[in-house]
């Protein structure tokens, strides 16, 4: 999927609001808040939004370019048969998912 | 694999502990706590353990048998092959992980 340039400051999604993809950082940075509450900042090679494909609810956090960035999209369709054609990627969610489980183990 | 039978009050591990294995709760209640705060009640079906084989690190957590359990384990190998096998298991480990997250959320 072509990559879309997204200026600083611009929210890719809002907390509450319903999901249907997730992205992949090519370069910038991505910030995600809970309440206004900074929850990580996700740079080149990382993922966000992957919690609504997986369960189906609602954007937890907010996420926010905190500088300007490139970004692809993977659908849900896409998703979906990337956890079933490479175990790798689910891999990979998992240990994202993971990461940020532990980072607010610190928290609490 | 058996399932085994642990009584109330036994810790299954502890924070900082290295970990090699995740289980399944076949009967009963586990209780799982960061420095002695509750996280999350895990019963009947539930799986727990499964980020220190995700990420090769410590025990984010404690693990305590709440009420009488059966349990079984599910170790390394089990666990990748699972993975790479059945991606509806990679699926379901998602949903545990994105559940948690969204606990802690619900907390900031």
């Amino acid at each position: 999927m072509k990559p879309t340039r997204i200026e600083s400051g611009t929210d890719i999604f809002r907390e509450g609001e319903p999901g249907d993809r997730m992205y992949v950082v090519i370069e910038g940075e991505v910030e995600l808040s809970v309440k206004g509450k900074h929850i990580a900042t996700v740079g080149k090679g990382g993922i966000f939004g992957e919690m609504a494909l997986i369960d189906d609810k609602p954007r937890s956090a907010t996420a926010r370019v905190k500088s300007d960035c490139e970004l692809t999209t993977i659908d849900e369709a896409k998703f979906f048969e990337l956890i079933h054609q490479k175990p790798s990627f689910a891999l990979e969610v998992m240990k994202v998912l993971v990461e940020r489980l532990r980072l607010m183990d610190t928290k609490t």
